[in-house]
């Protein structure tokens, strides 16, 4: 037998210990709830895709944060004897700084990938199955995705995602379903304080335009201008002049989008722009079908909201919570990406609800309700030759529909009592010499602990 | 946008579609639940652990078989320049078959693997916790596994496991309650035809020693009895030949096993055997107190169950149904594993349910009732000014309890008929330009169609 290993679980993982997996269950239980309600259906993918899946979906950064699965066999010495080339010669293109030379070195070693979102593998799936799809899917996802970064308070290499999408139809309902099932999510869950913030990624486009920024600065001005919260106006300048942005645009940027300006207001100052007008009215169109939905009191118009990612098209959304750096989840419309695979363009809109940080929110601000021990009663003999009987008697009250955990040795009545209630079970059933009756003894009356009460109505005391 | 890719799942992985998860989930519903029923509670640990956690613990094969995840940067970059010194230098011991080379190599290139089986992991967490779990835990885990195999039909690289396992007693009543819950789980989903073979890893050894073999050939001998009931008499015998066990032995272990010997009549012919004599005591006390559990029936003593895994050290049970080869799951005692981290001696014993031969089997024989399409109801406007409307109802119907898929757009309502009749859907509800009301239609009474009903009293008409 091996001495004492490293038994902690593998770097930016978690083991999920029952307490754990109760709470994420009720949070994912009401998540599925409400997505279901909305006539959301399930979808599961594999942990792992192709390398060539994945890789070139989330720009160099995201490619490098994909964990890669080695190959076997012969395909791994032949990649060895390759990418040792890449390694020794220092004529070739991929020796340079180490990330690089492992970069080059990766695809010749690995041939797949864990899953790094639930939006790619949605794209394969609806490229792979025309025939067994509806025409509009509405699916969820609820499943881990990794990703190979620097672990840190809050942030994990395996966490899990609650996605749901609409595959297929351009109509702004869309927007107001996705967004009304997520409000209806996080008030089942309690939340009160919470906003979702809407913009629209063809109106930042506009904006960049009116304010006479270079389109190929578009990405890192619109970067830029998604810290207003954090940096304040002055950063925000900063950064845009660092970029090279030039002086009268940057400042022409700040003043579009400053003093809250409401979404007709905004509409005014990109009243002379195509696509900038056209996105004013989605909005005002999401907003008013939103009205109807839980979500109609909670999404804010916000023209300095960018999302990081640049696949969107549309309408862009963010759950922002009070007091809360960071948002628990967000989505939007993005018309371009389900249709990589099949060379098709087909509409699409969604929203990714974040399990973890709500889970720490939850848990800092005690939202959670006693979500109980996980188990009904403890059933245990107090005589050895009493096992048996405790056995058949822990199998009636199971057919009662209890939860029943039964000890597999006679004890002592104290002990028995004190272990049950240190883990918070409800009630103890004490099989002693006596046939026919037990002790019952409750969590909620620790005091009394001599009820003696027939076999045939247990099940009822402890279910009434 | 690219042009069409491959877009299969990867090698030996499914996609779930709506349809697949639903008898997935309702399988692994009804598992959970009895094994709740039984005291059990949830654990879930990472898809991935570090490779020294999994390693040596499944055999040489198994070690092949783990996936194992590619080191990232500077530590990829120093696994490569000696991995391919390995692949070079004609003097190295992992030179050789490819299979050698390919292993050496991998410990230089990966870090992590991912999880090969549930017990692994459950010893990790086990001597991880010692103060957060109770001293005897019963723990049921529902988890994907990865193994590197060959695909083939019903063999996956990616497939559930269902397990239970009770750690920390040494008592004859876990085997009795792993067998009882995993029995009530095949009952609750129709099985009626199935049998839990049991023998005991100890009486094995006695039937070895008793025929005169040695010892050290006992696992060849023990692989080669497994296969009597596929290759009969003639068969073992040749095998045991092959293996070098004297002719007088291998006669004397096929006697000793043939003729469906009962647990008493084998316990006579290893009477002078004391652990042989030990083990048939343990047998017995299990088939003694299985007996009030709904394993009772269902167990039959089989002194030719050998199961493939060596850590096995007491009894060892196997779900067989008939005319199916192979089983559906099985488990076992297995008192030196769990220690393997903690370095101490933990007694325990466990039972896996192979989630994807249960619903290979169930799907075959058509045990699965219908299950739904997940929605009890489509709404859908037939006049584009009327899908805000639509939407509003669908927001009531929800709040009555009732899953609503809503049409983003308006549509004629022989087509949104016809699209939710070819998915099952039972029922349609037309909002048209009559405010106040809907077209309330019925998969089961397809010909109705003008069935108008006011908007408050649709729940009760769909839900009654």
């Amino acid at each position: 037998m091996a001495k004492k290993t490293l038994t902690k679980p593998a770097k930016g993982t978690r083991d999920f210990l029952p307490e754990d997996l109760r709470r994420r269950e009720y949070v994912t239980g009401v998540i599925r709830e409400v997505y279901e309600a909305h006539g959301f259906v399930p979808l599961e993918t594999p942990t792992f895709e192709r390398l060539e899946t994945l890789l070139g979906k989330y720009g160099d950064e995201g490619d490098q944060l994909v964990f890669k699965i080695l190959h076997r066999g012969q395909q791994l010495v032949d990649g060895i004897r390759q990418a040792s080339l890449h390694i020794a010669e220092p004529g070739n293109i991929v020796v340079g700084r180490s990330g690089e030379t492992a970069a080059g070195a990766e695809k010749l070693l690995a041939d797949m990938g864990l899953r790094y979102d639930l939006t790619v593998p949605l794209a394969r799936v609806y490229a792979e199955y025309p025939g067994k799809l509806p025409a509009v899917l509405k699916r969820y996802q609820i499943q881990p995705v990794w990703r190979a970064d620097t672990p840190g308070k809050g942030r994990f290499r395996e966490f899990y995602q609650c996605d749901v999408d609409v595959v297929g139809s351009p109509s702004q309902v869309v927007e107001a379903e996705v967004t009304g099932a997520v409000a209806q999510c996080l008030e089942r869950l309690g939340f009160e304080d919470y906003q979702i913030r809407l913009n629209h990624r063809a109106l930042l486009r506009a904006l960049i335009e009116v304010a006479g920024i270079d389109v190929a600065q578009e990405t890192e001005a619109i970067v830029a201008l998604d810290k207003l919260d954090k940096v304040g106006a002055e950063g925000v300048l900063a950064e845009l002049e660092q970029k090279g942005v030039a002086a009268e645009a940057r400042q022409q940027l700040l003043d579009l989008v400053l003093g809250s300006p409401t979404l007709e207001q905004l509409g005014a100052r990109v009243a002379g722009h195509a696509g900038g007008t056209a996105a004013v009215a989605e909005l005002q169109e999401i907003l008013r079908l939103a009205a109807v939905t839980p979500a109609g009191a909670r999404l804010c118009f916000d023209p300095t909201l960018a999302r990081g990612l640049g696949y969107y098209t549309g309408a862009i959304f963010e759950i922002q919570v009070k007091d809360l750096a960071g948002s628990l989840g967000g989505g939007g419309r993005y018309d371009g990406l389900i249709g990589m695979f099949s060379g098709k363009d087909v509409p699409a809109c969604g929203f990714s609800i974040g399990l973890e940080r709500i889970l720490v929110v939850m848990e800092q601000r005690g939202m959670f309700k006693d979500l109980g021990a996980g188990v009904d009663c403890v059933v245990a003999a107090t005589e050895p030759d009493r096992v048996e009987a405790a056995l058949q008697l822990s199998y009636q009250l199971r057919q009662a529909g209890l939860r029943v955990e039964l000890s597999p040795k006679a004890d002592k009545p104290g002990k028995v009592r004190k272990a049950a209630d240190g883990r918070g079970v409800p009630w103890v059933v004490l099989v002693t010499a006596e046939e026919g009756s037990a002790l019952l003894w409750s969590r909620a009356k620790p005091e009394v602990t001599d009820d003696r009460v027939p076999e045939a109505a247990l099940a009822e005391r402890m279910q009434g």
